[in-house]
């Protein structure tokens, strides 16, 4: 035992200091935990939780979506910016504006299992706790529902009760349209540059090419036109699949299904169980099929959380999904990079944790890509450009995973990106994307997401590299063809000798072969197969 | 404008969806923000939540830690483990139990700024919720605050309500002991690895020297000794400092406080702000100094806290950090590598976002440190050891940025770290450590940190160089007496013939003459001023 022991200070002491913590006193100052880190990325932050709402909102209420940026300086202050965004969804109905922007962690779209671009309840409302700190002045929001009414209200958070503190309301009547308008002071440096906000709102348009954005920067205003009329189809709201389903939670869904029996409880609270699958679980786990959920408890869990493991069960189904399509990719991609060739490969999904997933991949070469430089990489999570921390993501690290050399692409070393004129574009759509953190910025290492990523970027390669090695090939035809010309007097001179026959004539007759193409160059040409094989070692 | 709208679905309609989300159900779907994202981490983060509540309990109370931490595989499930640790704290009062264990973002240390391992009110609820979620269980607790009543329960959190749920609860009365007992079953992998359970306990008890940590896990049982018999300095809670203190928040504190003039507020609920100062921040924003607090609103928070920025005012206090100090770390480092020299360096307390912050390095060299692999990074924040993420730390990225060449030592490439026998330990003690997330596993690249521990590492690597270059010259110097002894028949023999003296006389007085040290072998020398100029080049 130690020889000095100190006054030991009571537990009752100590209890008067434990108290709640609000989640907006937690954000309050953990504020880098939202992406407010930086004064650069914070204005990029604020715009994209506002372009990425409107966005959600547009779709699920089947609106083609025109949205407007703005990002100006404040007046007289240093590293000050007012930003509104503005768009022409549904709009919220007024009893729900103040919590969905002055309330953390609430929202629609965190207890579904459907793709969204949001999901945690946090990001606009962050945004809004982001101005009021670094500005100290309310969020304005202008909302209408089509109703001929408009609302204003000047909003804060009271980050001790984590609510919406309304400073300002008013409703003005006649004008009939819909849709949202946010503008918010906050601390902010515009630079432009690679993670810049026009740069996330070409990426935006490049993966939702049905959108109209309009951007008023600081020095600027570009439109990205919509270059696709029609929107994605709708994702459906799944029920949970078994499989993917922990212990824990079907305990909690046990204590509160309305379902009477084991197995209504099966067939109804799931997706991919029926009848016969359900009477199976109910068989293994040895239990009543007419048994209460609400009586099985404590270890009754356990058998039958079991159970189910053991029996098999369809995969969970995939409407929940909505992918952007190889044809919407390549076109997206012509349209902004104007490369030779794209090629884009939308994979089967797959599932993980019980989430079902979706891997896109592209490959853009040549063209007016750069050609020198390293190969630029294109992260999307449900149709959101990724802009920072790719050295944390699970799709940037499939991609470094990849040996890049077997598609005849030039790498320095063998985790590098391949170098010369080639973008790389992931696309990963889920039901529950696994940010890295409430940011939004990376998707964790789940080993089944980087499988997906990797088998999607082979196919790619695969087919990438038969184009360009057909292109090395009839560059080298052609080379070859050139030095024959070169050598056409020499050629037809020694041919004129030989034969007694004309040179000139003889030389114009090669040249109108050579044209022609009545004169072919062979080459040995490295097939398919041969690719594949070496993948394969 | 686009040729096909599909039916709009009404704001009314999509209302309905709408609904807050609480904090549990919140880490419950995002898990591995807590840490949990494997199997074999997620046993390292229950261990650590609960040992870092231990050791802080007990410093508050001044009681000399023993902790007892067991592992043990569960029965008859595969990947699932059984662990507790219990430490003889000053236990919880009852009616606190169930909200420090059952409720998320709950605590004592989250409203106060003074250091400690626990800051978030998340860590032991997380580690509840996540044994709740993969095993079924509730948690079992046991607490005594030393009068004679031991309280046991069993609980569980329920998610949607972030309220603990107290499934069973008792008293015995008779055992006069205090302290706190945590087991939990949850699923996991164990592995003996660079970043396992007894890798963690024996980091803790390098930068806990005052704790016995006594490790019953799977396989082994380990006690790790007490090397320290005094607790470290009680930091002390501060007020926040002005300089620090964002525009939002100074706004909610005029909203606060309980004084009733602008001076008074001032003075009492910041630190460092005295009469004067005050006075001066008055007169610069031009304010009567009897205004009530409370009456400033909107444009005039932002003159008040403009004139605050413009007003000098002396650093925060810093009595609020208990850093370990060189001594402690030297201690630490020879006795748990055993290297051969050890140089310490506590850099004065530094300031970032207001929050006060020290930092500390150590460099070990030599000794039963491995030759020929690269240098070991040892990472702490509060000191608690970080095991996970390296890539993403700013203590880890400040390492990679120091050219340790310079300093006599190997380095493969520029931003590697040094080869050979050393061991670097960064120790980061703060009222606020930046986590870049819940699972406080790395800290956020803040300049000012990583500023810090470069100039502090520069500092440790001047005193390393001058040790291994003398080491070197040493070295050097005795190779070439080696050489010298071994050409000692034939110097002799030449001398005999020169001298005419007896050449075996000769032979044994240079010998002597060798051993006594009186033929030195010089050798010029790199001097400290030379390394000192390189570095400011």
């Amino acid at each position: 035992m130690p020889d000095k022991v100190e006054k030991v200070k009571s537990a009752e002491e100590l209890s008067r200091d434990q108290r709640e913590i609000s989640v907006s006193e937690f954000f309050e100052k953990n504020r880098h935990l939202l992406g407010y880190d930086n004064k650069v990325k914070a204005l990029l932050t604020v715009v994209r939780e506002a372009v990425d709402n409107s966005l959600d909102a547009c779709e699920t209420a089947r609106i083609v979506p025109d949205i407007k940026v703005s990002v100006k300086p404040a007046k007289d202050i240093k590293d000050r910016y007012v930003i509104s965004i503005e768009d022409n969804g549904p709009g919220i109905v007024k009893e729900n504006v103040g919590r969905v922007f002055g309330k953390l962690l609430f929202g629609s779209k965190f207890h579904k299992l459907l793709q969204s671009r949001g999901q945690q309840g946090i990001g606009i409302s962050g945004a809004v706790l982001y101005a009021q700190l670094t500005s100290g002045k309310p969020s304005k929001i202008t909302s209408s529902t089509g109703d001929g009414k408009t609302h204003h209200m000047d909003l804060m958070i009271d980050t001790f009760k984590n609510e919406p503190e309304i400073l300002k309301e008013e409703v003005k009547e006649g004008k009939v349209w819909h849709g949202i308008r946010v503008e918010m002071e906050v601390e902010g440096k515009y630079v432009e540059h690679q993670q810049s906000i026009p740069e996330y709102l070409r990426q935006t348009a490049m993966s939702n090419p049905y959108a109209e954005i309009i951007y008023d920067g600081p020095d600027e205003k570009i439109k990205f036109e919509r270059s696709a009329k029609n929107l994605p189809q709708v994702p459906k709201s799944i029920k949970p699949h078994p499989h993917g389903v922990e212990i824990g939670i079907l305990r909690r869904m046990l204590k509160t299904t309305d379902a009477r029996t084991l197995a209504g409880f099966l067939t109804t609270d799931f997706s991919r169980v029926g009848q016969s699958s359900a009477k199976e679980i109910i068989r293994v786990a040895k239990f009543d099929e007419n048994v209460s959920p609400k009586n099985i408890d404590g270890p009754q869990v356990e058998k039958l959380f079991q159970a189910i493991q053991q029996v098999q069960l369809i995969k969970p189904p995939l409407d929940c999904l909505s992918p952007l399509r190889e044809k919407l990719i390549e076109e997206g991609l012509k349209e902004q990079l104007r490369p030779e060739y794209v090629v884009a490969i939308t994979r089967p999904p797959d599932v993980y944790r019980g989430n079902p997933f979706e891997i896109e991949v592209a490959l853009a070469y040549g063209g007016e890509l750069p050609h020198e430089s390293i190969a630029t990489l294109y992260r999307f999570a449900n149709r959101v450009p990724l802009m920072y921390q790719a050295g944390d993501c699970a799709l940037a690290k499939a991609v470094s995973e990849i040996e890049w050399r077997r598609y005849g692409l030039d790498q320095a070393s063998s985790a590098a990106l391949p170098t010369g004129p080639i973008a790389i574009f992931v696309h990963i759509a889920s039901v529950w994307v696994p940010f890295t953190s409430e940011s939004k910025e990376a998707i964790a290492s789940y080993p089944e997401i980087i499988k997906e990523v990797k088998l999607a970027l082979q196919e790619a390669g695969r087919k990438l590299s038969i184009y360009v090695n057909k292109k090395k090939k009839a560059g080298e035809a052609a080379m070859r063809i050139s030095l024959f010309e070169k050598y056409i007097p020499e050629v037809s001179d020694a041919l004129a000798r030989l034969s007694g026959a004309d040179k000139h004539k003889i030389a114009s007759k090669l040249e109108n072969m050579l044209k022609k193409g009545k004169i072919v160059i062979e080459d040995t040409e490295e097939s398919k197969e041969d690719v594949k094989q070496k993948e394969d070692e």
